[in-house]
C-alpha cells in the first residue's frame, strides 16, 4: 500500500484517539498519518446515520470540536433538539444544529451508494482535515453488550444508561464477517502503528475483531505502540476503568497493556504509573515513561512527540533483535 | 361524518390558505373547522420527507409560522444550513434548525409506518393546534410543471428556478389513483366549504384532481366560497398571476371565478377589484366585497368572519332556491 510507506498508522475511538490523532496531525505530514476509526458505535437515530467515533476524530482534526462534550461542534446550537422535544420526538442522543447537517449528509451520500469511506473522505476534506481518516470497515459492525440487566445495543447502555449496567462481555456483532479497510490488512511498509489511548474493550477491540487485522499485525515489522487509556487506576474519560473492573481484569495500565498482549510492542504509561513499568516490561513489552494527559493542543502534540519517537526508538531494537 | 357536521371545510395550500385558517381558528369552536390542506408539493429532501403546506398552514395555526418568509418557523436559526452548505451538501431549500425538527420526525414516524395523516395530527397537537389540520390524501401525489424549459419538479421549478420558466401545463403525478381524505369526500353536513385565498393551479387544483372531490362538492348543499388569491390583477403572494397569464386566463379575480367555474356558489372579491363584481356575479357566482388584505392577525380574523357571515347568507340564499 503505498499509501502506508513509512507512515503512521493510529487506531482511534472517541475522545483519546481524537486527541492523539491531533496531535499527530501537527508533527506529521498529512500524507503520513492514517486515522484508522472504531466503527461498531455506529447507529441509525432519527433515521439518520450516526458514526459517533468517526466524527469526533474528523471534528477533532477538523479544530471544531467541542472541548466541553468530547463529542459534537464547539459554538453549537441546540435548537433542533428542542424542537424535536416539542414534538415528543426523541432527544436522549444529543445533536446539535450543526451536527445534524453532518448526519444529514452523511446519511443522504450513503443512501445514494456512497461507501462510508468515500463520504467520511469528503466530509473532512470539506472540513479542512488533511490526513486520511478511515472508517474500519464499511460494512456493519454493531457493538453489543452484555449486563447484568441483558443484552443491550452500545448506545442505549452507553448514552441512555449512562454505563451504569455492569458489563459481562461485549461483543461485535457482524465483525466476523466485516472487510476491514485495506489499511488495517496490510501494515508491511509502515513506520509504526499507534493505539491511541481509547478504550480497549469498546474501541480498539472492534478494530481487533475485523478478520486479517491481528493478523496484519503479527506480520508487521512497524513498532506497535499503545497510549494508556488508564492513568492511576482511572479513565482519562469514559467507563474503561469501570469495565476492566467488571470483566476481570487489573483496574490499572497493566490491566490494559495484559489485554493487548504480544499485539504490542511498546507501551507509553503515564509518569503517575511508573511503579508499573516493571510490571509491563515483565510482559515482554517496552515501556516509555511520559505525561499523557492532554488538556491542551501542546500536550498533544507533545504525547504525539514522545509516542513518535518511542516508534522510531523501537524500530532499532526491532531491527537489531 | 360526524366532524363534519354544521363545520366549516377549509381547502389550503401554503401562505394564503394559512393566514385565512388562522383567522377561522379564531372565530370557530376547534371542534367546528377541518383544513384540509395540498400536498402535492410535498417531497424528499435530504432524505427528509417534507411538507410544505401542511407545516406552513400547522406553524400558522400555532402561532410559530415566520411573518417574514411565508415559509418556516419564527425565531428561527441557520446553523444546520451553514454547516451543511461547508460540508458541500444541498441547500437550496432552506431549512432552518427548528423547521428542520419537524421533518426529522415526520420521516421518522412515516417509516415506522403511520400515515401522513396520524403523523401531522401528532405534530399539530404537539404545536397546541386545536382544530384539525388533514393532508389531503395519504397518499403520493406530485406536482409536475410543463414550461418552456421542460418538465420540472415542483420544487425545482418554484425554489430552485424561482418560477421562471413560463408555466405550459400542470399535472399532478398519482391524484388519479390517489385516496382523498374522508373529509373531502363526504360535504353533506357541513356548514361551509370555503376555498382558501391559494394559488389556484397549485394548491387547489391538487385537491380537485383526487377522485371523488369534485362529486363531492357537486352533491354537497353547504355554501362553497372562494376567496381570491388575486388582488389588482396581482397575486399577494407567490406566482398565481403569472400562471394565469401563462395558461391563458385573465389575469384577475374573474380569471380564478371563472376557473373555478360551477365548483363555488359564493366569491370574496377584495374591495381594489369591485369593478369585477358584475362580470363575476353573470358566471352565477354570487360576489362579497371587502378588504383581502391579511397584514396582522385581526385583518385575519375579519377576512375570517366576513367569510363566514357570506357562507351563511347563501346558505339562506340555496334554502330559498
Amino acid at each position: 500500500m503505498a499509501q502506508n510507506d513509512r507512515g503512521i498508522l493510529a487506531l482511534a475511538g472517541g475522545v483519546g484517539g481524537a486527541k492523539l490523532a491531533l496531535g499527530l496531525s501537527t508533527v506529521l505530514p498529512a500524507e503520513a498519518l492514517t486515522v484508522a476509526v472504531n466503527t461498531a458505535d455506529d447507529f441509525e437515530h432519527l433515521g439518520l446515520s450516526i458514526s459517533p467515533d468517526l466524527d469526533t476524530v474528523m471534528y477533532s482534526l477538523a479544530g471544531v470540536a467541542n472541548p466541553e462534550t468530547g463529542w459534537g461542534r464547539r459554538d453549537e446550537s441546540w435548537n433542533a433538539m428542542a424542537a424535536l422535544e416539542q414534538l415528543g420526538g426523541e432527544t436522549w442522543f444529543r445533536l446539535g444544529d450543526k451536527d445534524l447537517a453532518t448526519h444529514i449528509e452523511r446519511t443522504r451520500r450513503l443512501r445514494a451508494g456512497e461507501t462510508l469511506l468515500t463520504v467520511t473522505r469528503t466530509l473532512a476534506e470539506r472540513l479542512g482535515v488533511r490526513c486520511a481518516i478511515v472508517p474500519m470497515t464499511d460494512d456493519r459492525v454493531h457493538t453489543v453488550v452484555t449486563t447484568d440487566q441483558g443484552e443491550l445495543a452500545f448506545q442505549d447502555w452507553f448514552v441512555a444508561r449512562r454505563c451504569e449496567p455492569a458489563v459481562r462481555e461485549v461483543r461485535f456483532e457482524g465483525a466476523d464477517v466485516a472487510r476491514a479497510n485495506p489499511v488495517l490488512l496490510d501494515m508491511m511498509g509502515l513506520r509504526g502503528v499507534i493505539f491511541g489511548p481509547s478504550n480497549p474493550f469498546l474501541s480498539v477491540a472492534p478494530i481487533l475483531a475485523l478478520p486479517g487485522v491481528r493478523a496484519a499485525l503479527d506480520r508487521t515489522r512497524a513498532p506497535r505502540v499503545a497510549v494508556t487509556p488508564i492513568v492511576g487506576g482511572r479513565a482519562i474519560k469514559g467507563p474503561a476503568a469501570k469495565m476492566l473492573a467488571e470483566l476481570g481484569h487489573d483496574v490499572s495500565a497493566l490491566g490494559v497493556a495484559r489485554y493487548y498482549g504480544g499485539l504490542i510492542d511498546g507501551f507509553v504509561l503515564d509518569q503517575a504509573d511508573s511503579e508499573l513499568k516493571a510490571a509491563i516490561e515483565r510482559l515482554g513489552t517496552k515501556v516509555h515513561v511520559v505525561d499523557t494527559m492532554m488538556q491542551t493542543d501542546e500536550d498533544k502534540r507533545r504525547l504525539a512527540a514522545a509516542t513518535l519517537e518511542f516508534v522510531d526508538a523501537l524500530a532499532c531494537r526491532l531491527q537489531h533483535s
